[in-house]
């Protein structure tokens, strides 16, 4: 195989038919960013409109609310999000956070089928996940129970009692892809709801949600949905399942009138009844020019860049000498991975210290795993060829064997 | 009783020791804005906090959680917002809504002794927490009951079933002000913890959770405290308390170790245990700013305005002929009384209407409920004034009686 050269891969940002994105981004200078997947980049339109918010705020005060129509913003957004994830208008509604929404789904779940009290999962789950799970069967007792297999035990492990299969579609550590349809599927033969975390997936692949009949679904959307640090989450139902939901966190904003101060619940008959308490206005406004990035972009497009970039990344470390003496802990096959490429390095914490003081920014996730994550809408393939470069200089020179690289930080 | 003119109440506003604050707030020209108490006003300085978080974000990207603390911001903003009521710092953080954080101080209040199974409220309280208990007991079955009673009623319902007297220490509607000593101590002889959710009191008053040895308490960021609309809302727990609390809704940023991802819950060993999610960075910029207006300012000298601007309405009220066909639903008494007072009228809507197109903002409740609210650092004693002479024209014209003042809006 020939080596892949600077200009060969600049001529595939040449042919990348989402260059026009980039420019949506105010990325800075000289940085190469691998870590959207963690906390996506600033879209060029979010300090203009959450400037403008705030200005709203001051002029209009509590006016606000009905002047810029604030109060309907979570379903406004949320039928933003619908689209990225292959749902209707009125399934996706913007609320909390993500461990939040976990926790009203999986409370959700448990009612729908008062025979079940099994929460199913992935003991590789992402770790709030499984937390808001211990804590639902910790509040309920003997009337819930989360059971945690491997990957490969997941579908002989939907007996009969499980109520519902709670996985996140891309594995954040090492980016290995459910197969959602399969696993939707097997859970509704064996009578079970499903419950997708798609925080590492959606914008970063299309999804088809109602197509594959998935019952519910949660996310973030400081990700790849670009909405800013600790940007709201959403919640996905399918409509064939709102009007069984009676939500365990059942605020005010959920409420059939929320302006009558009924003191007696009633949940609204749509996807507003996910909601809880007042919409975080600012915070909307962020998260609504973050999803504006994806507004003409075709998924498909986003999907076969993705996959692309990661598999550059991949033939760059293999064509280095000894694969730069990094383990691939991401499956072989692209295809089976989200936006990301992750590898083992027993130094790993000192190596992405050593990358990020050269403007490489990957993520580190405990114990040894170096994590690099596309956002296509603003990565280049030339930037993955870079970063591979500056990798393997790390590397082949040791660079990273320095001890201002070896002090951690709080968040890695 | 000599009749108050305008110079007299200039007179007043002249002798103000917290004239000084109004400079710290950014409101519009020619309006009196007598509805802070339900989203308060935007400080001159969060503009440029909200812009420069903003811009951080763009610039230091993932960098940003180390760079400036994000991940430290709630527990920093729950030190500052802890001397507004009377707490030590470590037992206030941000997080959530004010309905989500009732949610996890209820279930954590029932989990406390499992001999208690009722929550005890006030019928008149605000809907969302009176929801949110509803929701928990349906989510506990008969593991929990939500038992409401009228205010008076109250503490003689103190029985031994009762796990948690949950009320809201000032009233949304009528701005009565619970005795939060004698049902905090009544409570605590029974043998039941006390919840009190401080939206409408934090801010407009001194309060000492520590010192009146209140268990829990609850409250919003976007009323008295200025951190616009939707801001996150706080958690208090006695120091006493953090080690028992096994949190329900536990997500990952209540971690002890959030970042070594492992996947059973450990709870942390201070308040962060009460965090789930990810922190909202943007809005937490702007609840801090919101929050910083009150730090050169005693709170006692705010009760003592706050009552004063209370009383001044009354008076102005009452000297008019007939007190103008309103009929105060506010106690009697403004000392019992949190920053509003209230009067019912059968065309309440349309009036606030008719105020509201004169630049007078205050709010209506339903049924009839007419609302002004005193947020005493930027409203002036000539608001106050101006306001009731406003009103009264438009009574003694019913200049209310107008179509366009009958039509309503979803917010109200």
């Amino acid at each position: 195989m020939a080596l892949i050269t600077r200009s060969a891969v600049e001529a595939m940002d040449a042919r990348d038919p989402l260059a026009f994105c980039r420019a949506g981004f105010a990325l800075p200078q000289g940085v190469i960013y691998l870590d959207g997947n963690s906390l996506g980049a600033l879209p060029v339109t979010t300090p203009e409109r959450v400037g403008r918010v705030v200005e709203d705020w001051g002029r209009d005060l509590i006016g606000g609310w009905n002047a810029h129509d604030w109060i309907g913003w979570p379903r406004r957004v949320g039928d933003r999000i619908a689209r990225l994830i292959g749902a209707r208008a009125g399934e996706v509604i913007v609320a909390d956070s993500t461990s939040i929404n976990v926790f009203k789904l999986l409370a959700a779940a448990l009612d729908l089928d008062h025979g079940r009290r099994v929460i199913l999962s992935e003991a590789d789950n992402f770790p709030t996940d499984l937390h808001i799970a211990q804590g639902l069967a910790h509040l309920l007792g003997g009337a819930a129970e989360l059971r945690t297999v491997d990957a490969a035990a997941l579908p002989g492990a939907l007996g009969p009692d499980v109520a519902v299969l709670m996985l996140t579609h891309v594995n954040y550590r090492t980016g290995a892809m459910h197969d959602m349809a399969a696993l939707t599927a097997a859970a509704h033969a064996a009578g079970a709801v499903v419950l997708w975390d798609l925080s590492h997936s959606a914008g970063a692949m299309p999804l088809a949600l109602d197509e594959l009949s998935v019952d519910l679904a949660v996310g973030g959307g400081y990700k790849f949905l670009n909405g800013g640090p600790g940007a709201p989450a959403y919640v996905f139902v399918a409509e064939r399942w709102l009007e069984r939901i009676r939500p365990a966190l059942s605020g005010w904003m959920g409420h059939a009138r929320p302006f009558d101060f009924d003191t007696a619940y009633e949940p609204a008959p749509g996807i507003e009844r996910l909601l809880a308490g007042t919409p975080p206005v600012l915070s909307l406004a962020a998260l609504d020019a973050g999803v504006e990035t994806f507004d003409k972009v075709d998924l498909h497009l986003v999907r076969a860049k993705s996959v692309a970039l990661s598999a550059l990344f991949r033939q760059l470390v293999a064509q280095a000498d000894d694969g730069l003496g990094l383990r691939l802990v991401s499956p072989a096959d692209p295809e089976r991975c989200g936006s990301q490429v992750c590898y083992a390095h027993e130094a790993g914490y000192a190596i992405m210290q050593a990358l990020i003081a050269r403007r490489v920014i990957g993520d580190f996730r405990a114990p040894d795993v170096l994590r690099f994550g596309f956002a296509p809408l603003y990565v280049r393939y030339a930037d993955v060829f870079d970063a591979v470069l500056a990798l393997r200089e790390i590397l082949t020179t040791r660079a990273w064997d320095q001890p201002r690289f070896h002090t951690r930080a709080l968040v890695t």
